[in-house]
């Protein structure tokens, strides 16, 4: 049953992968400045094709040839927020899917309240891991520790449900487990390995992956977001056959998510109903 | 015939490689975010000494020092314009060469503006794909998509003869095939793999390999130009032998410009004039 | 006897090593963008928690949780440095450790002034290549070339001595041996291999890896830096061993700092007093 279940998800994930290699969907990256060599090269090695244009002088023009908006608070500073609610808007008014990713949103007032400020623009996805998405579920002050997960994402999956109805974007918790919720259905996919969590900006990554997949099919974001986090989670599996410590990892995921193949996607993804 | 050529410009290019490594000149970028780390790993690869110093604070006493000034607008905002135009502006004025890539041109009128107001300022050399060359060459917008060359390197010839004739640069356009012209003449560079498109940075890359190579030699712009487009295309093409996607390909290239001997450069680089 | 000695802090260095893995320090980094990616996997690969948050609303709320504060003027601009100096002031107010890169000091007189302002503020330690420390106890400009060292870390040694005094923190001087002292003792590190400097931000790096070993024990911040040191060189010792060129042993070195164990570092850590 499970089983079924899973090759129907794996299929998916198939598809959803090779949409974004056939459309090459255009993201728009206003991230931070530690992840965005890992993200842009996690967007290109899926087919998708990234840019990293933030100005507020830019966007109105930029953002309407985009096909997907990803935001990340990660090194947010207070003439980087403008450009990330300018660009929010404009994807907003434009009816094109935008994706946060609310770094250590629980480390300062200030970052707490940025990442609460975004989501009332109405993100089509949050992904955040375990503390990240308690912190904005709880929206108070002082929460969490660090950039890192504290708490384990089962821990998060009421927050998360919350969230996703408070907000009305689906939710995804990264762990052990990846949960991803619309307030009503979870599904968990449990692909990837402990040592992702080793290299910087994986958890950035794989939610420009997310922008990258809910591109190519907006309407079923849920299923997007957790395809991609899977598919992801996949070339990281690959990715450790060969890896003899974090660097090495970070290397092999990505030429694996450039090769993922359909018997690798499908017979790879693990997702279920929860 | 072109075999002669062809190692003529060979012979050129180990030249070029050789005093890169034998002089180190000092290379200032001020260049994007997503590029800062493979750029200067680049350069170091290389021989050359990469200084990334970007502040008007600084260029007055620093841009006398250098050997050359390489600019990239990738991540351009309009706090960093300033610091561009000051240090071309220094560059100019004490005859140090200087290069710019024009990252996504015809991205936004802001960018585009951008772009056409340091041209005005006298590159040495222009690098770009040929959306590129093209936006600029037509100096309107809209005119490309995003950061990715939507058009092939062949349609650009036009446009980069013109735009060299305009500016007064040595212009190229990267592709499968490489153009390079001073408006007059033009050569071709068919060196690297398709693969290098798949790795963030490597235009942003080899435009700052250019600038160390004219470092060397500017008064022979065009010929420094082509032989660097040529080397990093073999350092490409032997990293490509071992390479199992686009990360590995990312080291193996990196190692193998570090290890680059005169018969690889002399037997690998295919230049002619066209 | 030397054998002795070099046992001695063999041990010493894995003990510290071991706490980073156990305690795992958040250690805030303030560093300019070229290193980040590096320094975030540095510290992720020997066991400590990274976070690069920089901006004055957030330091307020954030550096009270840190272990300790890294600050590293690389890509300074006018805008970051009033960031670096509230994170300092806050940990200096909060006896946390703090430790100064100052890439490129003598480079223009805004970033030696910047250094030295910084430095009243009282760093634990400050480590630098020989024309960075020379730069900064000359307090003159104009004095070094560029990034890179254009003098001997053997020169240095009295400049160390000399900043350690009027600073009272520890000041170690990367090379082909690495000096660290007090103003009084001097130790000498010589692990490492030359091609270490052909990777970008593999001394940025090495000072994050300082930050997070002084956290783990304040009090002995000469012991912590000199293991730091000696712990990354080793790491670099073990990873040149499969490594065909700068970007590949950028890989294995991470991977060996991940993985090295009891006897890699007793044996392998070269300390001794000079």
């Amino acid at each position: 049953m499970e089983d079924g279940e899973e090759r129907e998800w794996g299929a998916k994930a198939w598809t959803y992968l090779s949409s974004v290699r056939s459309l090459s969907p255009l993201i728009q990256c206003i991230t931070n400045f530690v992840s965005m060599d890992l993200t842009a090269n996690t967007l290109l090695s899926a087919g998708a094709s990234p840019a990293m244009l933030h100005s507020p002088n830019e966007s109105p023009d930029f953002t309407p040839q985009v096909n997907a908006l990803y935001i990340n608070v990660g090194t947010l500073s207070d003439n980087w927020l403008p450009a990330m609610e300018l660009a929010t808007q404009l994807a907003s008014k434009l009816n094109k899917p935008w994706v946060l990713d609310p770094v250590a949103a629980g480390a300062s007032r200030f970052r707490l309240k940025a990442c609460l400020d975004l989501i009332s623009l109405k993100p089509t996805v949050i992904r955040g891991n375990a503390s990240e998405i308690i912190a904005l579920a709880k929206a108070s002050f002082p929460s969490t520790k660090g950039v890192d997960s504290s708490h384990d994402s089962t821990d998060a999956v009421e927050a998360a449900k919350s969230l996703a109805n408070s907000s009305g974007a689906v939710v995804a918790v990264s762990g052990a487990v990846d949960f991803v919720t619309d307030g009503n259905r979870i599904v968990g996919a449990r692909n990837g390995v402990p040592m992702m969590q080793k290299i910087t900006a994986t958890g950035c990554a794989v939610t420009a992956l997310i922008a990258a997949f809910v591109a190519t099919d907006p309407s079923h974001a849920m299923e997007a977001t957790a395809s991609a986090l899977a598919v992801f989670g996949v070339a990281g599996e690959l990715g450790m056959e060969t890896a003899r410590g974090p660097a090495s990892l970070r290397t092999h995921l990505i030429d694996s998510l450039h090769g993922l193949d359909q018997t690798a996607v499908i017979s790879g993804v693990k997702i279920t109903a929860i």
